[in-house]
């Protein structure tokens, strides 16, 4: 059994490893990033790494579940405006994927689900799920406050709001910036605003 | 300058790869897919490949290239009935991502796309741009008729059909149904609809 020495050891080997596997991945392109890199970087051996993980892809996972954990459970603000409050967080959302740091992570890890079933359950329940949540939650709010029809299927609504990001993401085939995310916000909540009342 | 024979050698060897190819993608998962199997499978020599393509990716984004322009420019039907219409192409749409063939198809052109800018950019523009712009020009014909409302973005209304599909299928999180398509299409026509005139 390892002394308390070597779990320190441990956990400051498992730390520098996780920063440098994001660092390099701002730094590269997501193929050229390599475990020998991450291992250099950090200052361990390539088999520390592979002791602990299967890929490169399980380490940049970890990293980000770690970030996600850092900033506790997800939530959106309720200002009891809901537009207001959907348009910061689609506004935040657009900003990660323009953001060349965070959409080369999201690349990554994009490319390693299309190629591994476990890693992109992985990634949809400890990292998509919570965020996806926390949006429906937020609708969920707006539906008891009468400003979304009851008869919507929220899941539908979220994917509504997120999935054209996504989507221009993927194909680039426009700018992702404050104006299409508030656009995306007006078309939802279009599509979802109960029949005006008779006056 | 290679005779008759040659070319006609030429084009044998380049549709025995194509096919290849695709149905080599169908039976095995992209990252397994190698070069050398595509090329034992056509019967032709590895560098026949490499004389030709820069590696697998550009080989199978001629063949649906191929494929495509088999088919001739794609086209909405235009019944009248725009709901009819749009749940007819999602359903379509829905059921290529549900279908384990194409999807191990779409699923590999993402990853190399995902890797390469520049065939990113050959996919979108030979390949979804057709197809995005289809869906418009349906939704255009909606909008000269007073279905659709005249100051929505009408690639914004396109992304909102499809944008949800892409992401569903990328992150697996639901079902790839006719109802799901149904509930996409509803709930665009409800965001674009222009509001009712008073009676």
């Amino acid at each position: 059994m390892p002394g308390p020495n070597a779990a320190r050891r441990n956990e400051r080997s498992r730390r520098a490893i996780l920063t440098a596997a994001l660092e390099l991945l701002a730094e590269t392109s997501y193929p050229d990033l390599t475990v020998e890199a991450i291992a250099a970087r950090a200052g361990v051996g390539k088999q520390t790494i592979y002791r602990w993980w299967r890929g490169k892809g399980g380490v940049i996972l970890e990293a980000l579940v770690d970030a996600t954990d850092a900033d506790g459970e997800p939530r959106l603000p309720d200002t009891g405006d809901l537009g207001a409050d959907l348009r910061t967080v689609l506004r935040a959302i657009v900003a990660e994927f323009a953001d060349p740091r965070l959409s080369a992570t999201t690349r990554a890890l994009t490319i390693e689900t299309l190629a591994d079933d476990t890693l992109a359950a992985q990634v949809r329940d400890q990292i998509l799920r919570p965020q996806l949540d926390a949006v429906k939650v937020r609708l969920r709010a707006g539906q008891d406050a009468g400003q979304v029809r009851t008869d919507v299927d929220l899941d539908q609504v979220v994917e509504l709001l997120v999935g054209p990001v996504y989507h221009r993401w993927l194909l680039r085939t426009g700018p992702l910036t404050d104006d299409y995310a508030d656009g995306l916000v007006a078309l939802a909540l279009a599509a979802t605003s109960p029949p005006e009342r008779p006056g």
